[in-house]
């Protein structure tokens, strides 16, 4: 079995064609042609850490795919990253194990990053005036790195709560080419930006919908577990279009969730991206829509994007 | 991270020191110290194919394990191994991944061989006149094996269904120093033999209730999932113990199951191996009774002989 670093999967992962490979991905999770058990969660409460272990195959496929996810969140006091990681790529014809992606956590975030580009090329509105960030991360910088093939703004406008996060996202961004603003107030983010980002793992609503500028559209990210939340339920039920990864996720734990058990909405009003990219619904039918897309991140796309680097890597 | 393969694994596991760590894992697990999530199962229907994934984490350990096992069953067709797999040991402080044991599903044959020395050491009558073994696999050879180190018997009465499975086995058998007496039916197995070990996929009962000798110990091993069984639910039910690796999963599909289902018994009765050793329960009481050790595996004997194994190879 061969063992890939993440720089090497870093230089031959091809991020259009790994985009691709998502959106089919979505589509085949949407029209129920994928395996994915049940989340294997794990948490060591003496060491502050957790993992998550997430397996799919996308039935027809050559491989499957096996993640294990960590978070370990005293580590950065040891000189060590929080998070880590590794894809196992296996064959769906022999069972043999292929390939070890020692990715650490890399394409994680670049698979969550790509679904924020897929949302926004379907729901972002034709003119984006500046670009919204919340958040300092590292999925806020790979999600503003991967907008730059959807629009040409090259305006952001981007909340955290560390002074040193917000000055090393500010040098980062211009790096990419962008104005940047630096924002006290989730509030001045949302009167800034028409195409918003929410990357935080906030616990309580950042955005409200009065903030919020018509023709909006808002991507959040960070409601990747239950207890999480970016945005005012209200202003989720309110939008007009709302695109979700997984229904039946989103309905337990995302921001939908929120709405959903507040009674603002009904699930029927819940599209999967998969189907938007199918062709069988639509994301945004005018310019003064307020959309939301709620991304909690499903198995699917780790085994699609590991696919994708696996044919790459194997040359 | 290492690799190690299935070469230097069986090289350096001391097969001692290994059967320790599972008995500490039995008694964590019996203990309620020990993370399982619910086992992740795919089935791949047009490659005749099926994984599974079984994590485990024993509290205050150093490490925990994820293990990927898959079962090929048109393999021998392309000439490779029906069944392969690996274990991935993890830190447990940092999340980092340490090892990767390229084990080919060695590790998941021994630790299960080593636990039916672990209950023969505690079940097996004081005199073994025969040994007697259903099946003609790697389990019934690594059984056979890891037994030696419990009785001084040398006398095996095997069974199988196919006379080539039969023959192999009495060249191995006969190899480890065993006068070997191949058997046509079950039913001449339990005549001659008072320790006997099921080691076949069967999914009906091979072995009937009339036909075993008084203090006889019976552990079954191949009821691993749903539907299998070896022994007659009113042998089970009969028996004067019972002991199980877990009682929550050998009610779900172990031989006891059917004993449970048929109402034939009360889950009152059932006793973990994990109990007895921590000295909290007594497996045989005296030589005329007839026990019976019911073993689907668990994900605490992985993580136990994995971190064993990766202790061994770090050196």
């Amino acid at each position: 079995m061969n063992v890939f670093d993440r720089h090497r999967i870093e230089q031959h992962l091809d991020l259009g064609v790994a985009e691709r490979w998502l959106e089919e991905g979505f589509i085949a999770y949407s029209q129920g042609k994928v395996q994915a058990p049940p989340v294997q969660t794990f948490v060591f409460a003496q060491s502050n850490g957790d993992c998550c272990i997430k397996s799919a195959y996308v039935e027809g496929s050559e491989t499957f795919t096996v993640k294990v996810s960590t978070g370990f969140y005293d580590n950065p006091a040891r000189g060590l990253e929080s998070n880590d990681g590794l894809m196992l790529v296996l064959c769906a014809r022999t069972g043999q194990p292929l390939a070890l992606l020692a990715d650490q956590g890399w394409l994680t975030g670049m698979r969550t990053a790509l679904a924020g580009r897929i949302v926004a090329r379907r729901m972002a509105p034709a003119k984006v005036e500046a670009i919204g960030i919340l958040g300092t991360g590292t999925q806020a910088r790979m999600q503003l790195a991967q907008l730059m093939p959807v629009t040409t703004c090259r305006e952001v406008s981007v909340w955290g709560r560390s002074d040193a996060g917000l000055a090393a996202y500010r040098d980062y961004a211009q790096a990419l080419g962008f104005d940047v603003r630096v924002e006290r107030e989730p509030k001045a983010v949302a009167e800034a930006a028409n195409l918003i980002v929410c990357t935080t793992p906030s616990r309580e609503a950042l955005l409200q919908r009065e903030w919020i500028r018509p023709g909006t559209h808002i991507t959040a990210l960070g409601a990747d577990t239950s207890g999480k939340q970016e945005l005012d339920p209200r202003l989720v039920a309110s939008a007009d279009r709302i695109v979700v990864d997984s229904i039946r996720q989103c309905s337990q734990y995302g921001e939908v969730s929120h709405a959903l058990q507040a009674g603002l909405m009904s699930p029927a009003r819940l599209v999967e991206i998969g189907t938007v990219l199918a062709g069988d619904a639509i994301a945004r039918e005018d310019e003064g829509q307020l959309t939301v897309a709620d991304l909690t991140g499903v198995a699917v796309q780790d085994a699609q994007i590991a696919r994708c680097a696996f044919e790459s890597l194997r040359g």
